[in-house]
């Protein structure tokens, strides 16, 4: 097979971006009372350290950290074997190493004799505890390093990185814009490779491949659903179900570039298309565009909502379990806040966020449309190729 | 461009073989006095349940739980807008839903609720807290349930389902065999496409499309690195240095088919190959012969590590900082045990493991090759198509 691949230029952070974000989580610590911050997690480690790993966490073998003191140099403290590559990626340069894997000890006793030697201004030491966060290391490590550093307390830091990973940089901008423009060409060519009657995985393999020739680092969420009058869901695997006359189908796709992630779905037809499904892409379409209007800094995430359901509901649509219209985006494919009627966060510019109005058809099916904005000073720029009023027909 | 995808079959696992597994699961639980297990991992999850999302492992906005009772039904405890696919998915009828996200009770007062009400013989609820886990909930969440359900404990379930997911039926072990074969495929193919002089990541999207198009659901992994004679490393990203005469390369895949993995690597070279390479490459690839040759029932990992350090040493190789020649294989791309000297696992029929010893050259540089094999009754059974003792050259 003929393979050609576009490799699209992803500039390095420079240092300087890296020393922001330090002096950025710093201020955050110093107002949270946090003496030291412990990162565990593939986004907090990369976004803080820059250490570019893939083998860290695609193995649950051997954790991997990293610790930011309020005072004093950032600190790794990794397996041995990771060294090398510790040493070609990241700015940090003190490097604390284990011979790893080693269970009884795996890396525990470090961590707590770097936290012991601290200065401690607020005997308090941040990890990744809190909502939409998943801790890097076994839940008995985290309490035996817990109870190691006593009286030093472990205290929740995901208000702190929260605020601090919130407002992204405009190099950190730039990667979501370049992967959202990877995945909008993954998605207007889809039509050219698209065969009638072929499953749902195999285009979903095409689909992935495209985006990897297109130039994405990562696909590691491609949901595609379809059926007759409208799709099952937007948010599962393929199944083995030929696509066919009459089908409504959704591909959502959270691919990556440079550590960043996109995360918009595109609606596709195979006619005859019905008057509902019509209405209702161009429903949804102007839902989004109801939030896009609205997002400025200054809204909340909660008005965002409003005026999305508020459209919504105009055009006599119905809402479904989704629980909310959008959420932020960056190093993950979800982030927070949430838009959603609770969650008053007021949006500032560098937030960038999804804007994902969804329904339930007459039948109990499921639809939705989402895209990508970065809010800006004086309102906010759409990172996607938005999608038109019509949902586009694939051919039969 | 021109795209045509292979689609592999996946035999849907019969509810016959889910209740074997909650069977052996439950022998194990009474093992370890456990009432019910509290299981929030993508593995965990799917290996009991049969659930097959996508979503659910690729935002952390709202958890995801499955519990086993000792007793009694098995129960999904999900965020209420992924009902259907859990219903299309999943052979475990009892589902409890909560509207998600919420994060000031995302889905713990139900779990306590749960546990409060089951039969109490031991007193004990088993969670993922032991080493190679992390956890799929917030840790303030985990800590949150901990207390509420007093006197009920919480304790390490790691021994358990260890016991039970070690041993592969023989439709895991065809699953792990086709994505060993979907592999092995790409890297046969990868002369065909490699361009001298382009990049690491240009090598790496054609490599991971063309698995993609062999059929392969995932590519979580595709480590790759460089070097004239010799590479940098055996884990990390595909960088921008162009590939050139004299260069060793390394490509490692973690894929994926049906929810299982392969995990191994392919050396190659662009000529002129030096001597030490040459002998290193055959140096592995014996190595990893007498691996397999001592691998069957009653064999410890430490033995194969043993026979594996003395091949290497009698051929006058240098070990580095990897820690351990290889590891269990299966619904992770690394998995308990390890092949090292102090892990004393007995092999039995039905574990999967990747033989993988690894040398440092004299200019310091690794160099490291890997084969994928079952035990079986009365040895074991290479799932991998073997490398010979010649790296393979890449068209100048």
């Amino acid at each position: 097979m003929k393979l050609d691949a576009r490799v699209p230029l992803v500039t390095p952070f420079p240092t300087s971006e890296f020393h922001e974000r330090v002096e950025r989580m710093r201020e955050a610590m110093r107002f949270h009372e946090l003496d030291a911050a412990l990162l565990t997690s593939e986004a907090n480690v990369e976004y803080l350290s820059g250490f570019w790993t893939l083998f860290a966490w695609n193995s649950l073998s051997r954790p991997w950290y990293f610790i930011l003191p309020l005072d004093g140099e950032p600190i790794g403290v990794i397996p041995e074997f990771g060294e090398t590559n510790w040493r070609n990626t990241s700015w940090v340069e003190r490097l604390i190493v284990w011979p790893s894997p080693r269970p009884e000890d795996e890396g525990i006793s470090l961590l707590a004799k770097i936290f012991r030697g601290l200065r401690h201004r607020f005997g308090r030491i941040g990890a990744e505890l809190g909502a939409e966060t998943r801790i890097g290391m076994p839940v008995n490590d985290f309490l035996r390093l817990r109870a190691e550093i006593q009286p030093l307390q472990m205290v929740d830091a995901t208000p702190t990185f929260r605020q601090v990973r919130q407002i992204k940089s405009p190099a950190e901008v730039a990667r979501v814009a370049a992967i959202c423009r990877i995945a909008g060409e993954a998605f207007t060519t889809l039509p050219s490779y698209f065969i009638a009657g072929e499953s749902e995985r195999a285009l979903a393999q095409k689909f992935q491949a495209n985006l990897m020739l297109q130039g994405a680092e990562k696909t590691p969420y491609v949901a595609m659903s379809s059926g007759l009058n409208g799709y099952l869901s937007g948010s599962t695997w393929p199944s083995d179900r030929s696509i066919a006359e009459g089908d409504v189908l959704m591909i959502d796709t959270g691919s990556r570039l440079g550590g960043y992630f996109c995360d918009f779905n595109r609606n596709f037809a195979v006619a005859p298309v019905s008057d509902e499904i019509r209405r209702t892409q161009a429903a949804l379409v102007a839902a989004a565009a109801a939030g896009i209007d609205a997002a400025r800094p200054g809204t909340t995430m909660s008005e965002l909502f409003r005026v999305q359901l508020a459209l919504l509901e105009t055009l006599g649509m119905t809402c479904g379990p989704v629980g909310r219209f959008g959420h932020g985006l960056g190093k993950l494919m979800t982030e927070w806040p949430s838009i959603k009627s609770d969650d008053h966060t007021v949006l500032t510019a560098g937030m960038i966020i999804t804007i994902e109005p969804s329904v339930v058809l007459s039948n109990g099916r499921p639809m939705l449309h989402e895209e990508d904005i970065v809010i800006t000073p004086d309102g906010c720029r759409v990172l996607t190729q938005r999608a038109g009023p019509d949902i586009t027909l694939l051919p039969i």
